[in-house]
């Protein structure tokens, strides 16, 4: 049934044109009965289906229905895999359909700029090329049951501190390469029915009514063409939203915002014509779903064995000196240390907080597959304080136990949505029990339950360290079929993790002074700042073990050269020469050697999965076009890749590339260049255009300096300093140095500018 | 001669005003024969005289006179004496009256930024407190000899590296608190006559027509009285220049721009009492030199032995496992290595370099005071290759030898005026004879000849460690002197000396793109960087060690709590308790513990140089005023110290703190609170006046989460979201969470505003 929708927001008044731009309550859109248009339900995300039990609420945050709790997305990212986000997306989409709901909020990619950002937990990476691919297939797995996605929150929005009101400030470049990047291939890709804008002001202005984000970048330049609605609570001021691109209020405004709306409109300050657009793009949507609903099978068993594999891919094995895996046979000589191990901590508080109808722990597992694991508390998990009859009995334990793995992780008070962590590291308690376990233990193993990354003091000390995330309702079961073989690790790491907070590149401006946030690091965030500033890391981005091993040979490209509009393809072998059957993640990183920018080290340009049998060879390809080698480029106000050589790198992580290859770009395309009287005859030099009309004057200039009129140069001044200090010369010395007239410059100026522009 | 220089002025014509608003020359001010205004002469310093010898060349960079080159501001402030800098000004100011010297060209006072800059072995430190204070006791000597100084370069000229045009780009509380702060005290104490302004843009606009740099901040807020001169050719727009406070400009510009103002006063472009006054300004200090000429003795011997004190004074040993000092009687033993032990690298390239009168070699004076020491040449000074001939005899050499110094150093074209250094190493044949010299000769010592630091990769294998600087004609006669234990080393880095140049604060950002120089390390320069950050150096500002020890006592300061307008007098005692008599530089730190805004870990605000017997002990005295507790707020503009506790430190560097004590701040100034729409309740909650406004609205909306209206937490909002979502809350927010109406909130922002501003 193709609907006319222009046809029906014809027949709507005003005053419903207006209620049709804000919620009915907390998570529907209001209908107009009379003309046939229904209420949808919108319900958090992106890692389960938080769908409000209506029965009981109407209105807030209350207890939700029972749903499956999936890995967070600071897991899911881990695991490096689109088709595996492509699955959890449609497995999510099966349960909204099944229980009405149009549009599940997320995913959420926000760059991770901070590890102490509170909702990190729901955050992708610090990565834009990687939060951006698997938001792609999750919103692609979602919407292919027609069921909507809100990809989330857009943009800039890094930190939960004065997050309604904080301006985040930054240039360009830096919006583009890293923050908006994260966005842009989901949406150009996974086509959203709708995005979500954040609370934060983006430069002062807030992304609820920044126009030239939600209409110019994102629907122009990037043609999105679903509903943008608001974070909740996020409007400022209505009506400038509404002119801005803001379609959907959330949640109700109690009226009040409707009839803002209504009042704009009859004294002319808002167009009528902006408003039915809006209109038209969520009805669009809200008749999309509505008028295509299918019953769908809501399977929790099955809904809860995926939870567990996207467990298991995701969870990263951060070190391993050989402890790991550990042999069921002889589990009996396992020690299981903390509550985690038998409640994990699997999900966030907030938002995407699901009410999960079953959790499964590590030690429960263990009972099926691996029998006789024993277990002791050490820790209480809600606490910074040590209990010390719970840690000598853990301490006893452990002398007597052959393996010790011991569950740590932050109290759910430490990460949350709404505000950031205060620091970055585990509780006292915690560290403190784990350092004296290791010293009577060596064989002991740490397994995290954590959203964001934590310092690890006694990292030197761990025969194996297991970071599991917060895993979802499945991670325990995952856990220990990973501890124990059963599973072999396959996650890389999605974020870098730093040595401590100090090294981290926003450290001395995060969250800033409340007032703004000043992103000074640019676009050196995650591994693009350790690379460049050459630091030590803990963990690098994309490091991560498998109980197997991988060898890689013949990365080979296509082409030698390419230039615009063309594709290389580059290709690279990767052999299981382990024993065990395991997956790889084979990254593909950029390197720019033409000194046109100054740029990250490299950048992530592809990643791929790929399973292995023991022995197995596969060729693993990536397509690379101009995006690959690009900046953003203030000036061009688009795209641009220097032409000379880059490097095409394959690696097992960030910090350590197997092979490199080289490839040239060329293009015609030429930042622009105008010429003024402060252009430096450097810069006049480097274009070969300009060069030759200013040769003449300049040859002038070096007599001068050089020797010409009486003036030899001296010790005192070299002919390194002159040839500097000529270079450094602005147009307008010419006038003393050469006793070139006004009237010389002028015509010098508009010569080498007509040069310049190719005239 | 009380001459009325508004008279002298009244009698000009606007052609001749014009004409003594630039120079003669390169190096004198226009004369006006017909009313007596004379014609005087400037020239280049600050370590010494460079006067051109206008017998041979009227315009240029030629041959100078021969003079005495002093230690370069590099090295002079490791001194941390103004007694000892007051004597050099002295000395400089002898030696110009008896050249007819006029100004003084110095001191510089660019504040270290990078140590790639390629100017800073002028410049002092990377400190302002520290900077400010050398200088004005610098100016204060010059002065007292009736010849005027021009302190440079007026301001945040930071690098080489498109200086004439790239803008340097930073907020305002940096430009206060480093860039602008390295300038004001020596300006306000030690009142030079002239100010030169430097080449680049702050913020977009050229220093050389920067109003409220040239006269608002310079003139009208610190009482500068005298002229403003233009770095060499820094002229962009005379006009724009002369109504922005540019009084001078230099050198000539041929005419062209006295032209221009004289038309554009004829056009009633540029106000004639705008160009009155400029010339008043010039004349007074004209004048002022011209009537009271002094003759002066000008003994090159005495300045010499200065040169030679100074460098003793300004050497920094860096490390010392005992090697050093060296015994004199076995002298016979010691191997002196490298070129620079017979022709020191003393001074750098540009408008600083002295044509010096004599230059001492450590080898040569080591002849008298320890003679038989052996030397061979070992490596090229010019190169960075290896000589495998040179390295072999040096290390058969050494192998021979008891005791090695590698005289070690940067090449003249590593270092100078006119572009920065491209990296931070030694050349690389000298970093490896060192690391091979070592492993034959565990008894090193390594001499170091350099403007800025150097990584030093062979460090941890150095018995010791000389930092020499560039140390002027006698600094060879200083470094054996040292060496010998004839004189005992207290200098102390006036700068940190990072491990690897990306460690650095402005790696990244340094020096640009050629077009601005983006400041975003902010405040955290140099050691409040690596302070805040935590992170690793090779050694600390204010590190140096000496052949005697000192021990710290009996810190104390006369209140525990002060405000504004008082003054905190702190003391503290320093014995000597080594064998040996010395100097220990005693530093004062203040840190902020009130947490008002994001600050250094601490800063220096104080420092005294004692020269105690052994044995001896002394009290030391400073006088800290709010100033030394203050950051500059942009909103407030002005300096505030947040009520609280501050903790008053004495180190002996800033890595190495001996005792602290705790005093309070009071004060009723108040940074600036306007409560609108945006304002968060925490904000409104944090100031007393506001909170009790807020509080009965407040309260509701706390009902509203924690149970009224039914609406009970559940596990995904923890009472700890709860709270950080208030407190992020807007005012706004109230209108939908609180039901209050568009009015209600009007009239609770005028009843907090009213509060605010204690109406």
């Amino acid at each position: 049934m193709a609907r006319d929708i222009s046809e029906l927001v014809s027949k709507l008044t005003l005053e419903e044109k207006a209620s049709l731009c804000s919620g009915l309550d907390f998570w529907h859109t209001k209908a107009v009965e009379r003309l046939g248009i229904p209420s949808v339900m919108v319900s958090d995300g992106p890692h389960g289906l938080r769908k409000q039990d209506m029965k009981a609420d109407h209105l807030g945050f209350n207890e939700s229905i029972k749903a499956v709790c999936f890995p967070a997305g600071c897991a899911l990212a881990c695991s490096f895999d689109r088709d595996l986000a492509r699955e959890l997306g449609e497995t999510l989409g099966d349960e909204c359909q099944a229980q009405d709901v149009a549009v599940l909020l997320g995913p959420a990619v926000n760059i991770k700029r901070s590890p102490l950002c509170g909702r990190n937990f729901e955050y992708l990476s610090e990565d834009p090329f990687l939060a951006s691919r698997i938001a792609a297939s999750h919103i692609a797995g979602v919407q292919s049951k027609n069921v909507g996605t809100s990809i989330k929150h857009f943009a800039a929005n890094n930190q939960e501190y004065r997050r309604m009101t904080s301006s985040s400030e930054l240039d360009e470049r830096t919006l583009r390469e890293i923050y908006l990047a994260a966005f842009e291939e989901a949406i150009k890709e996974g086509r959203p029915d709708t995005v979500m804008c954040s609370y934060n002001r983006i430069n002062g202005v807030f992304a609820a009514e920044n126009e030239r984000l939600l209409t110019k970048i994102l629907r122009d330049e990037w043609g999105f063409s679903g509903y943008v609605m608001s974070d909740w609570d996020a409007v400022n001021n209505r009506v400038e939203g509404l002119k801005a691109g803001l379609d959907l209020e959330m949640p109700s405004s109690n009226g009040v915002t409707d009839r803002e709306i209504v009042e704009a409109v009859r004294s002319g300050k808002l167009a009528e014509r902006v408003l039915d657009a809006s209109v038209a793009r969520i009805l669009e949507k809200v008749f999309k779903f509505a008028d295509n609903r299918k019953e769908r099978n809501f399977d929790l068993e099955k809904h809860d064995a995926l939870a567990g594999r996207i467990a298991e891919e995701s969870a990263v094995l951060l070190k391993n000196n050989g402890l790991l895996p550990l042999d069921p046979a002889k589990a009996g000589e396992v020690l299981y240390v903390g509550q985690f191990a038998k409640k994990p901590r699997y999900q966030g508080g907030g938002s995407s907080h699901i009410n999960s109808f079953r959790v499964t722990g590590a030690l429960e597992a263990s009972a099926e597959i691996a029998p006789g694991v024993r277990w002791v508390e050490g820790f209480k998990t809600d606490s910074d304080a040590e209990d010390p009859a719970l840690a000598a009995e853990a301490l006893a334990a452990a002398k007597q136990a052959k393996a010790v793995v011991i569950f740590a992780g932050l109290p759910d008070s430490y990460e949350s949505e709404g505000y950031d962590r205060a620091h970055m590291r585990l509780p006292e308690n915690q560290n403190k029990l784990i350092a004296e376990i290791m010293k009577v233990r060596p064989e002991t193993a740490v397994v995290l339950h954590n959203g964001s990354p934590v310092e690890m003091p006694w990292a030197s000390g761990a025969a194996a360290i297991l970071e599991a995330y917060l895993g979802g309702q499945a991670v325990g079961r995952a856990t220990s079929r990973i501890l124990f073989g059963l599973a072999n690790p396959s996650g890389k790491l999605a974020e870098s993790f730093p040595l401590k907070l100090e090294d981290t590149p926003c450290f001395i401006d995060f969250p800033g002074d409340g007032k703004t946030a000043q992103y000074k690091e640019g676009v050196f965030v995650g591994y693009r700042w350790y690379d460049k500033r050459k630091m030590d890391v803990l963990f690098p981005f994309g490091h991560g073990l498998s109980y197997t091993s991988f060898a890689y040979s013949g990365l080979k490209t296509d082409k030698t050269s390419i230039t615009e509009g063309e594709t290389l393809s580059v290709s690279v072998d990767v052999e299981n020469t382990g024993k065990r059957e395991g997956k790889e993640t084979v990254q593909l990183y950029v390197r720019d050697t033409t000194g046109s920018a100054v740029r990250p080290v490299r950048e992530l340009k592809g990643f791929a999965k790929v399973h292995l049998k023991p022995g197995e060879k596969k060729t693993v390809s990536f397509a690379l076009d101009k995006r690959a080698f690009a900046w953003y480029s203030q000036e061009l106000g688009d795209w641009y890749a220097a032409p000379g050589e880059y490097a095409v790198e394959i690696g097992r992580s960030s910090r350590d590339i197997e092979a490199s290859v080289s490839v040239m770009w060329n293009t015609s395309q030429r930042l622009p260049f105008h010429v003024d009287l402060n252009t430096t005859i450097e810069e006049i030099l480097a274009d070969e255009r300009t060069a030759a009309v200013l040769k003449p004057m300049l040859d002038k200039m070096e007599e001068m300096f050089k020797g010409g009129g009486g003036e030899a140069a001296n010790e005192a001044i070299t002919p390194a300093m002159i040839n500097a200090m000529i270079a450094n010369f602005p147009l307008r010395a010419l006038r003393s140095f050469s006793g070139a007239g006004n009237e010389e410059i002028e015509g010098l100026l508009k010569a080498l500018n007509q040069a310049a522009s190719g005239r």
